[in-house]
């Protein structure tokens, strides 16, 4: 154990070594590292109580906030993984997502996605959270020791507790189907048939993300401290984050794009801000308020914000940012980090903890995906599994230090993606001469719509579930607005309007992912078994949608 | 494996990533990545027809260069262990040294410290490590598999070479004691009684580093690829260290000091130049000719480069450093990272990889050797292994990414350094009301002398083998040159003058650590079984000699 790190041991090592450092501000709340420190081990062992163990499962259900930051850690306290669910998604999605991870212990906030859930046994948000996190006894801590973590050998194992009047009941229902899904979270990737459920272990899961569906349905990608503290260094090393560095979290934190950022801030002992979402006049107010070094900003939320900000009300100069329009440029501080020097970004995906490779590795590449991170590895590869030669195309192939540790309760799924010891992104690209990697595109094909990566085959599965459809495929089409939108092509076996099957797909996935358009034919274009999307392409699309 | 990132891994990355850019300068000697790989691979294959195989030990004797870096890869690439040993040392402690490790080829220098040793079996360097780099058959590499290792499951394990001609014979004499000294590297620190050989895997020890003689004698710090991988990646963080980064490796490679930064360079894939040890105009002419970016330079090391450049012959521009006079501001560019913003530095030692703690991530902070690495935790502990409260003084304890694995071949030690899951540096220090860290000094007394460690125990050791003493104590007393000089207070059982004794010493240690002065007394005083230091001190010193 001398060499474990666990997001858990980060947030220690700050309580002794920031002891005056803020480390959250939402809204009223504001916590330095030991008051962080202190609630995460109050909240640990609430939820401990609850029943939550090594390897269980504990779920958010709500909009962005502090107790986000606290339950990762409170899971980390305990071996436990933490999931923070898309509150964008339907309910049907929710239902599905809850039915998939089974989690032990759901935290969430009354709202439109998340009212029409059965609240039995959950913790509700806001004043419930704070009772709940209030039952996890103080008494349990021993003195001088921070870090003391249940099950941990250097620390007294806090007992259930004893003022259970508070919540009493284990959650039931749908929640606790322990039986159907024993946890193997790692799956085939650990090599270890028995994990011991080591707390302290820095390569257990401690968060899951849910992302693309490969296979018609969400998978909850698994991340171990170790790969959140490796990717959280290297973004460390690229954007040049130092002490003080304060990260505004206004974009969402299901999503791997904010909570990476948030997890860096962490790692370097700065603040998190957190703000429920993009709201440009509040944005505005908290760089100004809180020195905000960094936010979650990109193309249209930048002008968004330069607009709310026309008339120099806030000082905005503490935000250090990549160059975007000369009124920009004079209203924040240009920031010369390899990460914002020139293009911001690289490529990335969540199974790879965010950014595998970074446009700031690269000064003057050749391929706009730049290089590698310092911490990972990357091949790319044919379908036989060979390297491909410089200059052609291949799947961008991965092993290192940020990847994940596969997707929950996906074993099969698990061995295609890794194997021969590399992950598989799905995705493809090129080694150009320089030895930079340019980004193709999805092997599999997917629609962007916005920022949304919307699978063909999530959408269909939707459609089929019809009962006058008798087959379905999607496709992109251009859209001025959304860049592309999703076109049904749909064979009927009854009645049924277009406005009847947009309904259909609006009441069971995220609204973003409904078509907008929807063409009745007699049957849908084969090759083998799946659709011939270029053929769709050609007869409905015209887009030259995305090829593979 | 899908999350290895061995050293031997991070160069293959580099040969895939920066095909045209320099990863080593040494003299006429210049090697992009790809060359540097494919020299790598010969050479991993030259050493594994030598019998080299995971866990085994390589060593190098002889001064800076890039064989040095080069061995150490190869042996990454094979799973085994590197150990450039101190050519500063004397010939007894030489071989002490091969003793120790029993390594299975030893490549070495012929030199002054090197040519009594026996070469029976072993490879000269120069010419004779040419000969035997170019040994490693080139056709054991298959195409468009840069990283294909011996034992890697996705590569050919290329057999015992068949032109075994050049170099047939097994080293043997007192190197192969094999059965003495079977392959427990980690020893109990791994937890794993029988670690599996895997040349992949990235928590096996690669690099050897002979460190504090705690109990009178040397010992090998085992440093695991992972461990290394993660100090480098602190040292970014806090270097700020970029794409096209030039370190000149003037340090001597054996010492932890630069060989930290050797690593750290090649992890970002930046350019290290070789030179055999310092010298002032070289070191210039290599800073001009190469655009070096950081060089290993200290106190009277920049004096003597400012001097040297006096009249502004070489353009040292492009050297990134600490403020140091007003001088050599002019010559050079402040450097505006965390390590060079105001004074270098932290607190480390080899066990911890480099450093443990930095100045930099410490802006403006009461304790003088900052905070800890984002990838490491850090306790003070009282003797009774609690943690002492803020303001008093303890033992710094460690865990985290960068740590060792323990010393080679001393699982005593190495349970006793590493109790209850906390390496102990033997060092103590106090943590500040800021949080922040100050080192206070060894816990175990030692002897500063220049900028040389010297353990009175080594050095007591050496004086107890003279027949004429029977028994012998080493202090410390002050020195206008040397801060603190070695005094030995003797006791005889024969005849012996103070020039017999220092010159029994010299030739059995360096020569920085013989005594500059000798008392005769009738007895030592004792605590105990050990020596009574303040009592001696008293006595003999006064100088207050290191208090404990």
């Amino acid at each position: 154990m001398i060499h474990r790190l666990t997001l858990s041991d980060v947030l220690a090592e700050h309580a002794r070594s920031r002891p005056r450092v803020t480390a959250v501000v939402d809204g009223e709340v504001r916590l330095t590292y030991p008051e962080l420190d202190e609630r995460v081990t109050r909240l640990a062992d609430a939820l401990a109580a609850r029943g939550v163990t090594a390897g269980e499962r504990v779920m958010w259900l709500g909009r962005n906030g502090h107790a986000v930051l606290e339950l990762l850690l409170a899971s980390s306290r305990l071996g436990a993984i933490f999931c923070p669910a898309n509150w964008r998604q339907s309910t049907d999605e929710l239902s599905f997502v809850v039915d998939d991870l089974t989690p032990k212990v759901v935290v969430w906030e009354q709202s439109e996605a998340a009212a029409p859930l059965s609240d039995d046994g959950w913790i509700l948000a806001g004043e419930g959270y704070e009772a709940f996190l209030s039952s996890g006894s103080p008494a349990a801590r021993r003195e001088g020791t921070a870090d003391a973590l249940p099950g941990d050998p250097t620390g007294a194992r806090p007992g259930p507790l004893t003022d259970g009047a508070a919540h009493p009941a284990e959650p039931d229902g749908p929640l606790t189907g322990e039986a159907a899904h024993p946890a193997e979270p790692g799956g085939p990737l650990t090599g270890e048939a028995a994990h011991p459920a080591e707390p302290g272990d820095d390569t257990l899961p401690v968060l899951a993300l849910y992302t693309a569906a490969f296979d018609g349905r969400p998978n909850a990608a698994l991340l171990s401290s170790a790969a959140l503290v490796a990717h959280s260094t290297a973004l460390l090393v690229v954007r040049q984050m130092e002490d003080g560095f304060t990260f505004l979290n206004n974009g969402p934190l299901f999503h791997v794009g904010t909570m990476m950022f948030c997890l860096a801030t962490l790692q370097i002992g700065g603040t998190n801000v957190f703000t429920p979402a993009f709201d440009a006049e509040e944005v505005c107010r908290l760089i100004d308020a809180e020195k905000v070094t960094q936010a979650f900003l990109f193309g249209q939320m930048i002008d968004a914000v330069t607009e709310a900000n026309r008339d120099g009300k806030y000082d905005l100069t503490s935000l250090r940012f990549v160059s975007h329009s000369a009124e920009w440029d004079a209203m924040t501080t240009v920031d010369d980090s390899p990460w914002c020097r020139s293009k911001m970004g690289g490529y990335g995906q969540t199974e790879v903890g965010g950014m595998l490779t970074f446009l700031g590795l690269a000064p003057g590449a050749a391929g706009f995906a730049g290089r590698p991170s310092p911490l990972v590895q990357v091949r790319l590869l044919s379908s036989d599994g060979s390297e491909v030669p410089s200059g052609e195309v291949g799947e961008i192939c991965a092993r290192g230090k940020s990847l994940f540790s596969g997707y929950f309760n996906r074993p099969e799924l698990n061995a295609e993606k890794t194997r021969g010891g590399w992950h598989h992104t799905g995705d493809l690209g090129r080694r150009e001469p320089d030895g930079t990697i340019t980004f193709i595109g999805p092997r599999l094909r997917m629609i962007k719509s916005g920022n949304e990566n919307i699978y063909p085959a999530e959408v269909e599965r939707a459609l089929k579930t019809h009962p006058a459809i008798a087959d379905a495929a999607v496709i992109g089409v251009p859209d001025d607005r959304w860049h592309q939108a999703v076109k049904a092509v749909v064979v009927l076996k009854g009645e049924a309007t277009a406005e009847d099957v947009v309904e259909h797909v609006r009441t069971r996935l995220a609204s973003y992912k409904k078509p907008r358009h929807v063409d009745f034919v007699e049957a849908i274009p084969k090759k083998g078994f799946t659709p011939d999307y270029d053929a769709l392409d050609a007869a409905h699309g015209g887009g030259g949608y995305p090829g593979s």
